[in-house]
């Protein structure tokens, strides 16, 4: 947890281009709220509106929250207030989850009361048609009137793991993350949480836009841009609303910050389900795929990807090409390894003379010092996890160092024990491997400045390859996952390079 | 575990093409023996001969086990015989795990002794290059003098979970399952017990072919063809040795059984990996694409791949023709599953009259009846695992089912005791959704002869879903895995029936 907000904190300072301060952005209140006001909890827990009340309140959020109702008088333990002219201040957001016509009128109650930021998460707007649309234009003209800024209709709000702030209907899980998400989908800010965290990940602030009625994902790529705690800004869109403001944005900011998209509306049942979902107008795929390239825009095709390249781009330094070194102690995983690269345009280099030379003191005779170089077979575990990684980053030859990491601990130990060893003793080994070996391993990557990068195809929750993910390596479950990301990220900088050539 | 067995037994007979019984493979004392000979287990327990029997010890293997050794008396508390001529029987199997000198005059007395079956684990030959290649020539020699049948060297012989025989230096994790493996690479077959063990599946009986000096891929694929146990063939194909008598065999096979490879000689990095693997000779990727297809082989692109399509295979029925219903309540999964389905030629058709009016009954205001069948939200977890499921199975337009799961059992549990339920209750019920919904809900592809896929972004740990899993439902985690699975199913029944018109 420490050395993943050790990672996180500090990292992108605000420059031209982007706002000069997060408090600029229009979002800041919303993302930020010191108070709520919330419209659509009762006592009947089973409703979204109650279900949403309980995040807000399981998150831990530290401000105030003032439940509005016309009959209830507490709920979850807080005073309830009959209409929002009652409550004791002018809070800074109000959140509302009601039926979809009492929306508009509700939304007018708190702008004649001052309340100048909102998230609507009732749908039955724009995505139903027909009514829906007049009444989302009304909704968007008592925005204007009022000068209310709106996050939705027909969405889940916000996740923002550092503020304790969760207006969404599942849970945090894991810990505050570096990822800023902009999400045309709400389930993607709620649903993917469990995932992150099973791989060390999490938001730093996840925005839901839905129909994106005034707010929208350009104003959240915005305020990501300048958020401190955001590394990479991870986009799930179905079809872009301002095109122009969108490349404008995303080409200032991609030079600072990698922005990673996946784009579902390219195909035409993709396109048909998007409109379906928030009555996005999604354009043909080759155009996207254009216009992301011109801003610096990393694609991803699904939304596994889509947190794979953010993994990488959280944790690799810049690479300085796209030459890869794979070590295995697995022919077909390192043959793997290597096609992959093949078939993502990465060069796997001949070793240069003195690491062959280094190399031929740890390599059994049935071993090969090609790249990728295999072991077959290993029992030094210093070897392979600290001394061959080494010589292979000290390689001049080499950009990055993609290993394959087998080390199940109950495996471990058995031979440990058939060694001689007792249970203790064996298992005393085991976490002094974990504890002393994985931060030895993981100082690799500062040490040399390149990227060092795992792929296994056991769970991610064993000790050994946790711990290194912990500490900041990135391990993905199959080698074509870990070179796509490596792909991505080279990708990123030859972009980015590119841009501020511009 | 039961159901899993259930779920294998018994599947494909023997026709013709194929070999008329399992009896007649060359290989079948060698993943069947009940005797073996093993060479190059010592006292010194960190020996890959000794790790190797460890597995086969722990393996629960039932027959005998004779340990070969110069000098040592006992090992693992068997008795040790100096050389082969004291052996009570002459055994089924050789196991040779010895230095590459000696492996050839070790061979040699087997060969003396009457022994015809043999699996070198030793490398150092072909693929080493130089006096390697003469060394695996005298191999070959020998064992055609002797009419031995080998598999290897440089391989790691066989894991056959249905007769607890495992000669591989990873212990068996998980049940007997339907997979029948053959690969070039050794990692491969023992490497991923575990991965298929999180997805209950398994093997029944992997082969490690290694340098294929005498029995090869094509023999193994005849044996998988005719081994009850298994119901589809997996390959992992480095580059094949005989070509012909692949597209024969395969030909043949796969009318009556669905085989998946994953080929990695296709592109330069693969090819070059592979020839310092095995020392296989690999072709262009197109010829093997287009001789794939020919004879009716599915070609994955990741062993991820391999096994997501295995998993498919091993658990759709035949599916009807191409058009998938995708049901869902949450927007962002269900687009990017259409949107996977669009690029992967799969259609979604619109739905049947009658099934429209079906499903307004169960359907919000806010929710689409349009395909994806996007719920938004549900709290009827009936409705949605079995009322939905089962109008949309019965709709004549449709022919597989795509279902988007997330049932993470925390959150009913929680959301259940905010309605009112004590914290015993409500695990009584979650349990009771379990034992009973889950059930129900994977009958269902039975009831109708429809593929029913499911796909989640959560742990496949999770109860709910493991459960289903266990019960056959296969549940990928990302749609875009779970829809090229579907694909790869489509394409094997329509090369399938298009083979046998020829």
């Amino acid at each position: 947890m420490d050395q993943q907000l050790k990672r996180v904190v500090g990292t992108v300072k605000c420059e031209k281009g982007m706002l000069k301060s997060i408090e600029e952005s229009s979002l800041h209140k919303i993302a930020k709220p010191d108070s709520i006001a919330f419209y659509g909890a009762s006592s009947r827990a089973s409703t979204m509106g109650s279900i949403i009340m309980t995040s807000l309140l399981d998150s831990g959020f530290k401000g105030a929250i003032y439940p509005v109702h016309p009959t209830e008088k507490t709920i979850k333990g807080l005073l309830v207030y009959q209409n929002v002219e009652e409550l004791p201040e002018v809070p800074d957001l109000v959140i509302i989850v009601l039926p979809t016509k009492i929306v508009c009128s509700t939304l007018e109650a708190c702008g004649k009361m001052g309340i100048k930021q909102a998230i609507i998460i009732s749908g039955g707007f724009k995505e139903v048609g027909g009514d829906g649309i007049k009444l989302e234009k009304q909704l968007i003209s008592i925005s204007q009137t009022y000068g209310i800024r709106v996050l939705g209709p027909n969405c889940l709000g916000i996740t923002n793991t550092h503020h304790h702030l969760n207006s969404t209907p599942f849970p945090i899980e894991g810990s505050p993350g570096a990822i800023g998400l902009v999400s045309q989908s709400g389930s993607f800010v709620t649903q993917m949480l469990n995932y992150l965290s099973r791989l060390e990940l999490g938001f730093s602030t996840a925005f839901s836009v839905g129909n994106e009625a005034d707010l929208d994902m350009v104003d959240c790529m915005e305020y990501l841009a300048a958020c401190p705690e955001t590394k990479v800004i991870a986009l799930y869109i179905e079809g872009i609303k301002r095109g122009e403001a969108f490349i404008k944005a995303a080409k200032s900011i991609s030079t600072k910050k990698p922005i990673v998209a996946f784009y579902v509306g390219g195909s035409d049942s993709g396109r048909k389900a998007a409109f379906s979902h928030t009555g996005a107008l999604s354009g043909p795929d080759q155009l996207y795929d254009g216009m992301f390239r011109q801003c610096g825009v990393i694609r991803a095709h699904s939304i596994t990807q889509l947190f794979d390249y953010c993994w990488g781009l959280i944790e690799m330094p810049e690479p300085t090409g796209n030459r890869i070194v794979i070590q295995t102690h697995s022919g077909g995983p390192g043959a793997s390894a290597a096609d992959a690269c093949g078939r993502a345009d990465l060069d796997l280099p001949t070793l240069a003379e003195d690491t062959l030379e280094k190399l031929t003191a740890f390599l059994p005779q049935t071993a090969s010092a090609a790249n990728p170089v295999d072991l077959t077979f290993t029992r030094d575990i210093k070897q392979f996890l600290f001394e061959i990684p080494e010589v292979l980053l000290q390689d001049k030859n080499t950009d990055i160092l993609l290993i394959y990491l087998l080390l199940p601990e109950e495996t471990f130990k058995s031979r440990m024990m058939n060694d001689g060893f007792s249970e203790k003793e064996a298992e005393k080994k085991i976490v002094e491997m974990i504890d002393v070996g994985a931060p030895i391993f993981a100082a690799l990557k500062e040490k040399y400045g390149k990227p060092v990068v795992g792929f296994t195809y056991r769970s991610l929750q064993e000790k050994m390859v946790h711990k290194m993910i912990n500490l900041g390596i990135p391990v993905y479950q199959d080698p074509t996952r870990a070179v796509n990301a490596i792909r991505g990220v080279v990708d990123y900088y030859e972009l980015k390079n590119g841009l501020e050539k511009e």
